[in-house]
């Protein structure tokens, strides 16, 4: 069988999801190709070396320049922090590699456009790790959709909350930092939702938005004296008309206290509704408008069937998955995609215009103004 | 319009809730004839002329024996203890007086018996009241069955469950003394989900029980010292075999914490599920086993719309009953129904059944072994 | 015991609602005095004399100038459409009446002010129903706050979604004609959600918001085929910043499939977070931040309880009650703050702030930008 | 670091998810000890040897007697079908390996004691695979217990409600024939609620139960015209008495339309209810009796916290999990037992008594009498 060789930047939190992902995409789909988990890189190597044994990955590197460069590697895997996706990506498409990068894609949209401009350049495969859409849940939504089963749409309504910075000690990481992070919530969790509605309902057209920081200054590390200045922010909320005449609202925050990871989203139309929340990602609820007056309600669908999205791969049904699904599905989805030479998808377009209504959220929180999201050319 | 004179004998937590029914079914339904309330019984004058007044009853008599003949009164509702059921209503069929009497009907089937022998001998309208039968959600749970969307029921799981003597310092009261109580949650809780059960599965044919008295001595008022035994069952478990083949579970107990008035109910046949639970009681949950296999799940119908059952008499759609609407809409189908000289639902001879089960339940309890119900012949 | 002789313009709808209220308080309640349904006033007096016959109403009146003259009238009850809430007001104020008004108070601030000008010249006691405030869970919540178990508030998320006229074929009723009903759903439910947000948080310094029509052209009555303009909001959203530094999304639509009346809150605060929809109004969910770690979630409150506010009036523990006993309850409230000469609340000075809310959002709907909500003097 | 090699005996559903296990356990877990995926067993050559690779077990057999005996594995891990527990095992402890057995554990109470008196001869470590205890809210429920929060348990409802043979056309496979699986739901479903609340409540001492079979001749394979007869039970439902005084009900049913892996439990004690479903597997409801009263309620915690069981071995808080790591997770804690030498839980003695339940209710089943569980001894 054909290889597929990975190179990764980055081993933290995301590092851990996507080798994961590369170990059993194979175990549980049947590959066009075989992934193999080549070399992965950071910049100190005693913990590299120990992630890179403990999740079997064939070698490590300290200069992500020497990885994309390395002739046994045939895709760029990038999940470090935002601010370094796009040279990295720029270089990796010049080497010639397929690229899947970590969401946001760039730190602005100027930024996500080189880089969409580097791999159109270049011809390879890119793809943004904008994995929820791999949810089975989320993917059953899209094909209801795209079944016609939701009609004309007239309402989204997209709220990513969780509450893990909340406690006024919690000190000042790097997704804290403009510099690093680019934005707060908004760039971490927005992004998402954004991609969300936009795969599912299609595009905006202009947004009014605002930011907030309710905590100024923290610690500068865990228990420090010291405080810094919080540069991003804590929640973005905005309102956002579609091009398809659709209305919605768009809330992200980090201070949501009890929601940990409520990605979540209802979409109303004319013939059915679709309400999903990722705490509950199995579970997906859809209202057929169509149905007899008397028997209407809210279908709380178990997704966990052998009809539905990804889960012929898995268990009998029945059998929950988690979070860690979405990216060995999107892996998995990757593989095929580039050993079948198919598109893949979300792509860095995608991307780039997933940094467009970021940008354009950000313009109007300035201003108070409403903001026309940019067109892609 | 003709007119319907009420004589309630009784005045505690039932006789308020059917006064307040009494007071409204008029005034929300189109009813065939006018309820009056005629009189209202009570054994203390004082606090009976208070409610009397309160209510709005015409007048007041402190011997039951007396409005069972007064000419002025059509129908009798007896709202007393289970101990005084029988005598009342057989005294008011003697008296040709059509009667409404609570559950369970008697303190066993014999006694239940000769309360269905006597309206039968007198041919006056009969009914018990099981109110649960017309929440709205449980009457659409009826539609959907009668019209084959469950197909064969294979299981029955019903449950009430309640909390409100867990404290060892509650007194007492009758419903914990057998003389005047009969049993105590299997009587009060176990009959109303047995009548659900019958309703909408059909007839039980044999079942083995227990029962568990799990705090056997308590102060025999408010804060005495003084302690009593309690004579009834804090809780009662069986197992049933339906005559269709379905079989079941039944639970009825005071010692379930948290649950408040967890009246609850889950049919599975080889069409679809129903579920309900009465603390939810404007929801119906429905599994159509029929949908296309990716769509199908539970749909939590808001049982709230002109096309529901009763909904129509209330508010716009959207606007939740309580528990109170029940007996309202119980009212108004018993005024509709003497009116228009049509058969009671449920009738004594439900009520006598009821009582067998009751009683084999019992008797299972005390030998361990399954009871066959007795036939109703 | 003193009474209190209730004059009610209207009755429509909330006519129903109220006239059940008058009825059903002194039943429940033990009240300071004795509410009287004294005159119902409506324009064509065939249906309005079944209509007052049917609820027990002494007396019916066609023209609203006599009845808010009548020297046996001491509250007007104020239930047409918000196009004449000003001018009946202003004289019944001018009457030296109590006033009770449906909401939204005034047309817009202007007319709202005036309303609240005569009230104060008059001296007499004043109330807004906005009901919802006397739903259970919803006076819990404020109790919760008010025992400060929510800290510090950062986010509101309010929505209020119904779906009612989703169907094209909807006629054109008042409702929908912005001369008689001011807006569409903004004046109808953003009206509700504002004011509970203001009472629950505070008040709202500054708004930016939208509104959308979907359906533009309706049949001018059921199922004509001539058809007439919509002039009001299908859906109005927006984005609010509160003086206390939280902020907030609102949103009201009638094309939410699958909504009924969802009227919904959801409070984050420093120490915990409160969540209410009035579909599930018996239930009110928090979250304690300050629980232990390995406890918290959100707490499913089934507020039924004697312990919880309103419900000793009604039935024992567990046994839910529906939307009429939010009006039965405020009801109460009125005749006991009447009786012992208590402020009402909300009154009309929160009416006029709920009107300047409103007046806002419109206002920025019209130009784009954030606009101040003016201060109330 | 020290290895532990396995060999494992099955491979089909449940040899996929124990590889899942030995595979994924070292790299979440730090262990005490590595394990190795030595080698697989497996009657057929061909499709073994493709499971092997696919999973990266280092070698094959077919001849299970091999593998016990091989001298480079440390622990045997049975996941065949339950008549070829015994065999295996008693042959394991002979040449003194740890075992690791699918559950039931035995055929019935002789053959699980034969297996538990080779493991005690042998002095080896053993284990069965009940899973669901690591399932992280089932383990923060049994800590929950453990620090006195549920305080005396009055009731236990469990069931385990699936619907995958409900369809009449579905074959004959082997859990559905007596000589190979011993019972249906009985054995496969309720040996996992028997276990979990012997785990969480303690002993039972005595039952009564039934078994139902709704459709008795299923093709003898997929799509085949001849039938065959069902010897096994589609439902068993049973009443039981606990030797601390609880009672309990339990029911395992093939025919719950809609109920896809409903593993359900509640507990009722004097000081809280805690109630469990798998389907929502990183839930659990716990309500606390000594919670102020206007707060009480049923608390739903999301269990995706470092500090609950399990979770820091996973992901960031609120990253749901799935059914594959309740395995993960045994495989760690076998893991760590061994290396440490710490008795493996649950043991063979724990399988030994969930088999005596089993055959206690299906004793009760023939009879119609309760029939009183076998003393350990």
């Amino acid at each position: 069988m054909k290889t597929l060789n990975i190179g990764m930047i980055g081993y933290a939190f995301m590092g851990k999801a996507h080798s994961n992902a590369w170990m059993k995409a194979g175990k549980f789909f049947d590959l066009a190709a075989k992934p193999v988990m080549k070399v992965v890189c950071g910049r100190t190597e005693k913990p590299l070396a120990a992630f890179g044994k403990k999740w079997g990955w064939e070698g490590i590197e300290t200069d992500w320049r020497k990885v994309v460069k390395r002739e046994d590697v045939d895709v760029i895997d990038i999940c470090t922090p935002n601010s370094s996706h796009g040279r990295i990506a720029i270089a990796a498409a010049a080497a010639g590699k397929h690229i899947a990068c970590e969401k946001p894609l760039g730190m602005n949209t100027a930024d996500a456009k080189r880089m969409l401009a580097a791999v159109q350049a270049a011809r390879v495969k890119n793809m943004v790790w904008f994995n929820y859409r791999r949810t089975p849940a989320l993917s059953l939504a899209k094909q209801i959709i795209d079944e016609g089963r939701i009609g004309r749409v007239y309402h989204v309504r997209a709220t990513y909350l969780q509450d893990w910075i909340m406690d006024p000690s919690f000190p000042l990481v790097w997704r804290l930092r403009k510099a690093i992070a680019g934005s707060g919530a908004h760039g971490d969790l927005n992004a998402h939702i954004i991609d969300m509605a936009y795969w599912l309902v299609g595009r905006i057209e202009s947004v009014t938005g605002m930011t907030a920081t309710f905590i100024k200054k923290r610690p500068i590390a865990p228990g420090a004296k010291a405080k810094g200045t919080v540069t991003v922010d804590d929640a973005t909320l905005f309102l956002a008309r579609f091009e398809n005449g659709a209305v919605g609202t768009f809330e992200s925050t980090r201070f949501a206290g009890g929601r940990k990871n409520a990605n979540q989203i209802e979409i109303n139309g004319s013939k059915g509704t679709i309400v999903f929340s990722f705490e509950r990602m199995n579970e997906l609820q859809f209202l057929d408008r169509t149905a007899p007056l008397h028997l209407q309600g809210f279908t709380n669908i178990l997704v966990t069937e052998p009809v539905h999205p990804y889960i012929k791969a898995w268990w009998p049904g029945g059998h929950i998955v988690g979070y860690e699904h979405t990216f060995i599905n999107q892996a998995a989805d990757l593989v095929n995609g580039i050993a079948k030479n198919r598109k893949l998808s979300p792509d860095f377009a995608d991307g780039v215009y997933n940094n467009q209504v970021l940008d354009a959220v950000l313009a109007s929180a300035k201003t108070g103004a409403w903001v026309t999201v940019a067109s892609r050319k």
